[in-house]
């Protein structure tokens, strides 16, 4: 061989080397940066026990948009800036009750809790009948003549044999978001849905529900009950089909109110309008203080932003972090967020989405083509170390999503889903259920793989 | 190619791709069982909140060795037997009490416990400076002068950059097993230790801790103060560096007494003289119930056996569970059953231990040769439905470790580690520290493990 090629061969062989570990020990540094001196884990803890609760339209929402854009410039980033959204406003009003009563006249109180989105009960409340069933498709058989003026009672648990607990509630949740749309052509006077939880316990699970083209005087009730409360009323109905449950709750859906997207930005040092983005949903439900849902998110991803800063990393390109307004009851932040970047002919490269809880983080999933989706395979190496292993193709994330017709890679966080659905949109959504390390793990994680997309673009 | 050979071939590919959907779907139907109809969380409920904590030599820890044998007896197993063990008795007592007190006679009271083996202090306490510390090996460049009559405060804490929590375990935990046999040769009156948490929290976290050859009358007291405690101790010391801390304990060392290893196991079908083991201890420390350490272990080794027995799965191996006795303070159930089948010329092929909490689990770690390695390392493939990839070389556990010069192929299950130090060894290790599925999950990939050992050997 010739010696100066071999020569070349040597250089390039130690650059090369030499890069990979540069790489490696700044991944190292977000990882040490993070457990040591990160600042998600007390961003998490005023968020949740000093605002709480953040429904989209509600007083603890504007709160939260406060808080986070003068943290975001506490941070020192070139831009932060409040992006104007019109947001759904529904409160679950003043009372929530619910009871079995049997034919012999004995009753006792089960846990409920409305839907989001939900209309009221008469004053008086509803009493009736019930029918428990598996799916939707039921009610064309059982049919209208039986199912008027009754209770529809959904009960289909989450399947405990799924592994990825997101797989169970996908395919459970229609009971919750289509269950009463449908019920109320066959006549049905309310829906109960069994919660969307794993486990069993006392706590009634939340969520967002839908009436589609329905007419609000047409509208029913609907609401979620604890899995005990379920698994107790379906008992009681193989002894006694005839029992009544009655129903009291008084929430209302009120007009749309401003809120906003909070957002933030360092500029790219090489590619200012390509935009990197990483975001979570800064609206939670209002039961609890949705620590998990989405308030782990939002502090990742604000993390993000502040290890490229504290760490003193440039970015070549432009790296914004939005925290999303209203995923959980419309979306709106996310819609909204992508009408005006496609407005201001903004381009993505990359957007990455932290939605599935502040615990352990596995890997990632990825909406981007096989060549892309192949090269960043090749990252994974980097995450070795760090016990990250689980790259899939798959969603992104919802707030995310609306980017995706043009052309942005996505990237959704997966931490190990086990106990996520113990919390989800619940009471018990709450701080003390976070752990710290497994919440600043998740961060450095973020900041890995957004380094990542950084210094090799796809 | 000659037609019969290529017949041949297709047969031989087609019975490969059968095997391999039956061990695909045996495998299957572990985890279906374990998620929906599995005993483990229920034992462990019997076990924590019905027994409760059940230190060696405690009444607790005999409760816990007849139900365990019943439960065992009443899952039809060919053999249930106790092995008989003198273990030590070490009590508590009824008071741990410390305070910190300034110079200026302000003070507050610390949680504290004694570490476990500790001695008493003098029935009035004992009331000292504190010499704060970070290693055993600067007791040596402090010097048997300034040391001496003053209490040790061991306050290096565990390191929150180590991903694996056990790797910071290891590196801290010789100041709270040796810290008070080295300080004892400078003089120190009593040791303090900084536990073994990698939280902020109230919880002192007792654990094991040994004189080595100092005489009785010369030993002084240990305890554990909680890492709060120490953060408050530490920067008091910062302020007034001759404020006195007093500590007073009144535990007690008692002779040993009769305790048992708790043993079942289903004969193997072709090679009955061949054993596959699977473990946990059954001791636990006497502060909080030992949920997860090690009723879980426990509650998932016994759930092996129970998921062949349900599953109508024959092993060719003899297949046994043993619940060690005293793995906390002494390990002399594991030596006692080493000893007692090497003289009686029992060959174990392989032995599978549970004593890293009820998490979420990530893999197994490893003692055997490189060849077995490599060969298990080829069934990686079966656990990726179940997000198991970490096959690492490790140790296998302390219950089976004395098993190994006899080549019995070692290995450990390795849940995720991020919440273990959180509880362990804490009045906090609690059954509402548990989540159902991660350690039915737990049971399902050793009874996978142990199935693959069966079917294939090594």
């Amino acid at each position: 061989m010739n010696r100066y090629i071999f020569i070349l061969l040597l250089i390039s062989a130690y650059c090369h080397s030499q890069k990979k570990d540069d790489i490696e020990s700044q991944i190292k540094s977000f990882y040490d940066h993070s457990l040591t001196k990160g600042k998600s884990y007390d961003w998490l803890e005023h968020l949740s026990n000093q605002i709480g609760g953040r429904l989209s339209g509600s007083l603890n929402a504007e709160r939260a948009v406060f808080w986070s854009k003068e943290e975001l410039e506490n941070l020192g980033l070139d831009r932060v800036w409040l992006e104007p959204v019109m947001v759904p406003k529904w409160v679950r009003g003043n009372f929530e009750y619910a009871s079995i009563e049997s034919s012999a006249g004995n009753s006792i109180n089960v846990p409920i809790c409305a839907l989001g989105g939900s209309v009221a009960t008469p004053n008086k409340g509803i009493r009736a009948e019930v029918i428990e069933i598996q799916s939707i498709d039921e009610l064309e058989k059982i049919g209208r003549d039986i199912i008027t003026g009754k209770i529809i009672f959904f009960n289909r648990p989450m399947d405990p044999k799924l592994i990825n607990t997101f797989s169970s509630y996908s395919g459970s949740v229609d009971q919750r978001t289509r269950g009463a749309e449908v019920a109320i052509k066959y006549g049905a006077k309310a829906v109960l849905v069994r919660s969307m939880n794993l486990k069993n316990d006392d706590f009634p699970h939340t969520g967002s529900m839908y009436y589609g083209n329905v007419k609000l005087k047409n509208r029913i009730p609907a609401a979620a009950i604890s899995t005990n409360g379920a698994n107790l009323l379906s008992s009681m109905l193989k002894l006694d089909p005839k029992l009544k449950f009655f129903i009291k709750q008084n929430c209302q859906n009120y007009p749309d109110v401003l809120s906003h997207n909070v957002i933030g930005e360092i500029k790219g040092s090489l590619y200012p309008e390509k935009i990197i983005l990483v975001g979570a949903h800064l609206d939670s439900w209002d039961l609890g203080d949705g620590s998990h849902d989405d308030g782990a998110g939002v502090v990742q991803s604000m993390e993000v932003l502040n290890q490229f800063i504290s760490l003193g990393i440039k970015p070549k390109h432009t790296l914004r972090v939005v925290l999303f307004m209203n995923e959980e009851n419309g979306l709106r932040g996310a819609k909204k967020y992508a009408e005006n970047t496609k407005k201001k002919g903004e381009f993505h490269l990359f957007a990455l989405e932290s939605d599935a809880g502040g615990f352990t983080p596995r890997g990632f999933s990825f909406n981007s083509s096989d060549i892309i989706f192949n090269k960043i395979k090749l990252w994974k190496k980097y995450f070795e170390p760090y016990y990250i292993s689980e790259f899939s193709k798959g969603g992104g994330g919802a707030d995310i999503n609306p980017l995706k017709p043009s052309g942005t890679v996505l990237a959704g966080l997966r931490p190990d889903s086990q106990r996520y659905f113990d919390y989800h949109h619940s009471s018990n959504d709450t701080f003390d259920a976070i752990n710290k390390r497994e919440l600043e793990l998740g961060a450095a994680t973020m900041s890995s793989l957004i380094f990542l997309v950084d210094t090799f673009g796809f």
